[in-house]
């Protein structure tokens, strides 16, 4: 009953206004799985570079997170070089070297085709969509990411993919360039039309929006008086999010918004530290506290 | 046990992608007042020259709206014109005529005096200390909206007032201007030390954002497919946020969150067409049918 997640793994350099780090453990597929695996184990597929050490595998250890997927090939591991300004909401991408993620072609690992819960990564949508056909036979659910890049460059390809998809998870922007619709409603709308009966449009600091047939919902981000480094957001939300729907087995309008405020939780770890820094460190009870809290803080009793 | 507000009363001439509109009526005490008297009598004080017609009186007429506080005097009524590009979030400012709203100096009628709640809408904070001084008696809370041309301009006038202010309703950059913090739970630390213990953050089609000393409070705003004018949300949504709270008689944060969701709600009816128009025609039970909405979809059963 594993969930089966397709991205990136990656050294990242950041710089925010409350520091810089270099050459730490970034990418979707890291962020996703960390999150993840509280909820549900999580088989990762995706690949690095030999720079990929001990020290770097180590973080994924002693977790419910099966690395038999995970390539190592020769060269240097995907890179990414980005800054944010003083309001944290948009990283400037100052370099990006694919290296060997350039030649990646997922391969899943036989046991993984049989997968009941499937996260296509933001990566080019005609893997995403050959790795739909290398499941043997169709999840329960296949959710995905993608972005502006492909939305702009690999639009056929993408709405193929799309048809295969029930769980779409873009930022506002992508929604919307996605669909040619400015109002999410009306993007949902469309949406729909490709495939995905589910959108998860994340809005960074100001929360998620949950689109569904049976319903809409809103949340908003946890408030932290401390953020230090937004990298990996999305991705730990996709975690917690997908995590806790994989775990509740169901995607049915209720679960869906526990799994958005799941989600928000765990991103709102992600945050408060440099990359996968705090995210590492999250415990059960930390996750159970802080749903909590912001569990009191949604809610108006008798509603 | 009337709500009073001071603001403004104008003409507006709006243009948005769906359509134009010219000479309607607008400014911030009329789309409060029409919001707030939902649930409590309002008395206006405000200012309108000779073109304020009986078709614009009639507006008013019918409602708990008393206007023994509108002064007419000579000259021509506050005018704004604006315009609102495709993503609606943000009005450009095209002309302002200020008027006789230049010259206004409001002057309590004598039953005003003791009103329990008093709003003081956005004009200039010299006048609106002027107001409270004018008070009989101290209300039992006084909320206050100001805007960034103030919070640069007139900022000891500002703190001055601030310092009688219960409840402070801004947008995020002015909360983050005054307070000199961009995070916003920062924000919220510093503005109480100003004064207001409650601090509203109206963040438009991402929501509100609530700030009091029991415990925070985040909601969406109401997903609307058909957003056409958003010119008098924020108006609007303070008219329904404190028009709830007074009518409640309590400003713990279970009626601060219930008045939030009040204030979204009258807000959602505003955008759906031009100026006060879709405000006008609202009545309880389409109030009572959006609000069962809303809160079905931002609510998660069994928390």
């Amino acid at each position: 009953m594993s969930l089966l997640a397709v991205g990136s793994v990656a050294f990242d350099d950041l710089a925010t206004p409350f520091g810089r780090r270099e050459n730490i453990l970034g990418g979707s597929a890291s962020y996703f799985s960390l999150s993840a695996s509280h909820f549900r184990p999580v088989e990762v597929v995706a690949v690095v570079g030999q720079d990929f050490g001990p020290e770097h595998f180590k973080v994924f250890e002693g977790r419910p997170i099966d690395l038999g997927g995970l390539a190592q090939v020769a060269g240097e591991s995907f890179r990414w070089k980005g800054a944010y300004g003083n309001d944290l909401s948009e990283a400037k991408t100052l370099e990006t070297h694919l290296n060997v993620f350039a030649g990646f072609r997922p391969v899943l690992p036989e046991r993984s085709r049989t997968a009941p819960f499937l996260f296509l990564g933001n990566i080019d949508p005609t893997l995403q969509l050959d790795v739909v056909k290398q499941m043997a036979r169709r999840p329960r659910w296949i959710a995905l990411d993608t972005m502006n890049f492909w939305i702009e460059g690999a639009k056929d390809a993408l709405l193929e993919v799309l048809k295969e998809v029930d769980i779409l998870l873009v930022n506002e922007s992508e929604a919307r360039s996605l669909s040619g619709e400015h109002n999410l409603v009306k993007a949902y709308r469309k949406i729909k039309e490709f495939g995905p009966r589910i959108l998860v449009v994340k809005r960074g600091e100001h929360g998620v929006s949950l689109f569904t047939p049976e319903g809409y919902f809103m949340a908003s981000a946890f408030p932290l008086e401390e953020v230090h480094d937004p990298t990996g957001a999305g991705d730990t939300f996709a975690g917690g999010f997908l995590g806790y729907l994989a775990s509740a087995n169901s995607i049915d309008l209720q679960s869906l918004k526990k799994a958005t405020l799941m989600g928000t939780v765990m991103a709102s770890f992600t945050v408060e530290a440099f990359g996968t820094a705090r995210l590492e460190t999250v415990t059960p009870a930390h996750i159970q506290e802080r749903m909590q809290h912001f569990s009191d803080m949604i809610f108006v009793s008798g509603n």
